[in-house]
């Protein structure tokens, strides 16, 4: 598998660095957001190192949009989240700033604004971590 | 095909309303937003009919999401955009306002302000029809 050693996500990918995840298949890794956009907030990544949308694989990219669909019907079935925002950005330009390709899994919540902060580009802040946790403790598979 | 006769976007797909089309192959169909949040601002839809993230089948969803690869990086080489977005906006609470699953492909311009006024939620406006055109043009595949 194709792994870039200097990259943040990747260095996730090989447990060097600390992750919050909740989710893992063959293709794909996800973890929490720290800085999240909403509680819930989580980042389905490939394994394989892609520097973008432009730069994964078709295979991996299928992958993580059907991981993403996985983890969406999770925020709402354990999180109670009245809606799922999926977004990806592809560049710097349009707000990149991790260069290892990741989908964003933003749960929204109608009543609760201040669960709910996105605004394109959001302000990005770092979550509480037992928030964080809390979260990410609804959103595993359930057995 | 699952189709449902009074959505907009079966509609679209049957032909019974007009778009401007810029991609399609067996699963999808790719058309101009007639709302554009910058130019070239495409939606990707499958041809069956899905309500949503949570209702569209996970082999209609990775067909989605290459095509929206396949569209952005046309955006990137034929409209000169600097970075791209792809989202989806799954229930009301996440602003999804056509339900039938679709995602959108939004160019970004680095130097063009009045090109990209993306702020989710976005005010909805209606495109100059000329300037859809045009990057739709651009937009079509290259032979």
């Amino acid at each position: 598998m194709v792994q870039d050693p200097d990259c943040l996500f990747c260095r996730i990918v090989r447990g060097e660095l600390p992750s919050t995840r909740i989710d893992e298949d063959d293709r794909t890794l996800t973890f929490m957001d720290i800085n999240p956009a909403s509680d819930g907030h989580s980042l389905v990544i490939p394994k394989a190192h892609a520097r973008d949308l432009h730069d994964i694989t078709p295979e991996d990219l299928a992958a993580c949009s059907v991981t993403a669909q996985r983890v969406a019907a999770r925020a709402v079935k354990q999180l109670g989240a009245d809606g799922v925002n999926l977004l990806n950005c592809a560049g710097a330009d349009a707000w990149q700033t991790v260069f290892h390709f990741h989908l964003h899994v933003v749960p929204r919540f109608r009543d609760s604004p201040d669960r709910d902060s996105l605004r394109l580009p959001w302000t990005s802040t770092p979550g509480d971590p037992a928030r964080i946790t809390a979260a990410a403790e609804l959103l595993r598979a359930t057995t």
